[in-house]
């Protein structure tokens, strides 16, 4: 077991990551605010986990709600059937949320619990890799609009974040690949090192090797955690684990949620940022070939270069009306930047036409 | 024109106090972050003073939206109705929004400004004395649930709360007197000399005389700033600020919001947490006869005591199942507690029987 800090002064939280942890090897309960508990979950993983997590929740209050499954429910109305919920049952800022599931579940769950009474304490206990590579950590929390992803939300840290990684084993193969998307991420903005490693041990992950994954987790959370406490309210640098973002929550949007996952957006939009980066062709062939060893796409699909773009103006990191992209310097090294090349970027995008 | 600062470190900012603010008196363009603004304001007020508001952001591309008025249309759909716009608009992080109107208006826009890209700034410009002296001023943001009052929110302080005295020359009465029951709030928990000053100058305040009012507004504002700065997120004693609140919201509750005011909630509230805090009689009594020389409510409504008790329940003082009240140790002094008559308090709230 690896125990991390992500360190936001009296905010601060532990990042735990081992395994068994969900079955009896840790004591969720010593990190519940209150005497209260609310987890939700989903349709999938709750039938799993969710009676594990109450049992580790003795002396607790305990109450569960299991939200429809996919991120075309990430939206105001689920989020608002959590505070209905919550308001149903009386809870008041005592009550700790926990959230039990993917990046999704815990989200929207990170969103209610931003709001409900103005912020009541919650919990991260992410039960896919993109969600505990990524998404449980560092508090973003959120909810999609017709109009884009993400666009409506909150700034909320979880208390606690627990990856039991043999929650994996039950993972499907196609949100392991999606999720291995951020840990390349990782590697191509702020390590050369761990992606030299990945390059070496893509199979052992995509066999679901635990040493593999929980080397693979532990590094990406470390690199997660450091920009976070660097940059919490992303007023700079944070925005650089958004390399491939731009791109991807267009491809997303583009073809509704749901069908392209979060993920295998963020792959092919890696490449499309390699490519307006600049990048040497030696460097953008290794990048293709780890995010295509991984399984993932390495090309937007054919959702025209029109509507893209116009997918990408509302994208967070716009500035002043000009779109602003994560870039790479080298691999290894990102930066943000509203200095791009306008004929580049047309090129990138004409791939999708 | 006087000055106030709100003292939060990074996120500290101006309360503007004068007459003639919005007809020419001020330049709000200076305090917009970024050149778009949405000024969200209301049915009623919008004819009124939003042709002002946009003339003082010269330079800005304005665009804005009129709610329905009424405490009745403090939802989450309404809110949302705002971050529609937003995204219609293709709003970005640098989109300022501008609330212009009462509480109303000023607590959605700014759960509004709250979540859009997890937060956008934001400038009150309250047009109630009731927003003046209370609501526009230390980030309390949010709307209602049909099971409680404020139940969905965010703390997200405004850049900026521009104070127009003379907006209170077109607010109809009954709306001049539920804001006095917020000044006389602050006379009850934090200074006994207001309270005094108040007692000598009711009758000015409800003949709308200017000095008494930026007097009464000033004070006010000085009292709200210093708690609020003191703490921010109400770990604590920002708490006394709800002083009339617990039994205040649960009659708002009872009655549908909208036929109480906010105000003559909060106005029966604080003699009844004035009641159960064993005050002398006498105090009772000055209490009881400032209100009413407002022209405000003393007594509860006859919701029955019943269904008080249970509204009361959801308050988000509550803590660990124990309400928990405002209470008065004497006139000018408030303090939080759990440790409260049970008898008394059946006996205050029998009022609504």
């Amino acid at each position: 077991m690896e125990t991390l800090t992500v360190d936001l002064g009296d905010r601060s939280y532990p990042i735990i990551i081992g395994r068994g942890l969900l079955a009896g090897g840790h004591d969720i309960a010593s990190h519940v605010v209150g005497g209260d508990c609310l987890i939700v979950s989903n349709e999938t993983v709750a039938p799993i986990y969710l009676d594990r997590v109450a049992a580790s929740l003795a002396g607790k209050s305990v109450e569960s709600i299991a939200l429809p499954d996919g991120e075309q429910y990430k939206t105001l109305a689920t989020m608002q059937s959590i505070l209905d919920r919550l308001v149903d049952s009386g809870a008041n800022r005592d009550t700790t949320v926990i959230a039990l599931g993917g990046g999704v579940v815990g989200d929207i769950t990170g969103f209610a619990a931003a709001c409900y009474m103005r912020g009541v304490a919650f919990i991260q206990v992410p039960t896919t890799l993109l969600a505990q590579v990524d998404s449980s950590v560092g508090g973003k929390t959120g909810v999609n609009h017709p109009g884009g992803k993400n666009l409506i939300g909150a700034f909320h840290q979880p208390r606690l974040v627990l990856i039991d990684t043999d929650t994996l084993t039950t993972l499907p193969d196609r949100e392991l690949k999606a999720g291995l998307a951020e840990v390349i991420k990782h590697g191509a903005i702020a390590d050369i090192g761990f992606f030299e490693w990945l390059e070496s041990n893509m199979e052992a992950l995509l066999n679901k090797d635990p040493d593999a994954l929980a080397h693979a987790i532990l590094r990406s959370c470390e690199l997660k955690a450091e920009v976070v406490a660097d940059d919490e309210r992303e007023a700079g640098r944070r925005a650089i684990l958004n390399f491939g973002h731009t791109f991807g929550h267009a491809i997303e949007h583009c073809q509704g949620y749901g069908d392209w996952l979060h993920g295998e957006g963020v792959a092919a939009g890696m490449l499309m940022a390699a490519e307006l980066s600049g990048l040497p062709d030696s460097d953008i062939a290794r990048l293709r070939d780890l995010t295509a060893a991984a399984g993932l796409p390495t090309e937007p699909p054919k959702a025209g270069s029109a509507a893209l773009r116009k997918a990408m103006g509302l994208d967070k990191k716009v500035s002043g009306k000009k779109l602003r992209f994560v870039l790479l310097s080298e691999l290894g090294n990102a930066f943000v930047t509203a200095d791009y090349d306008e004929t580049r970027l047309q090129k990138v995008l004409a791939a999708a036409d």
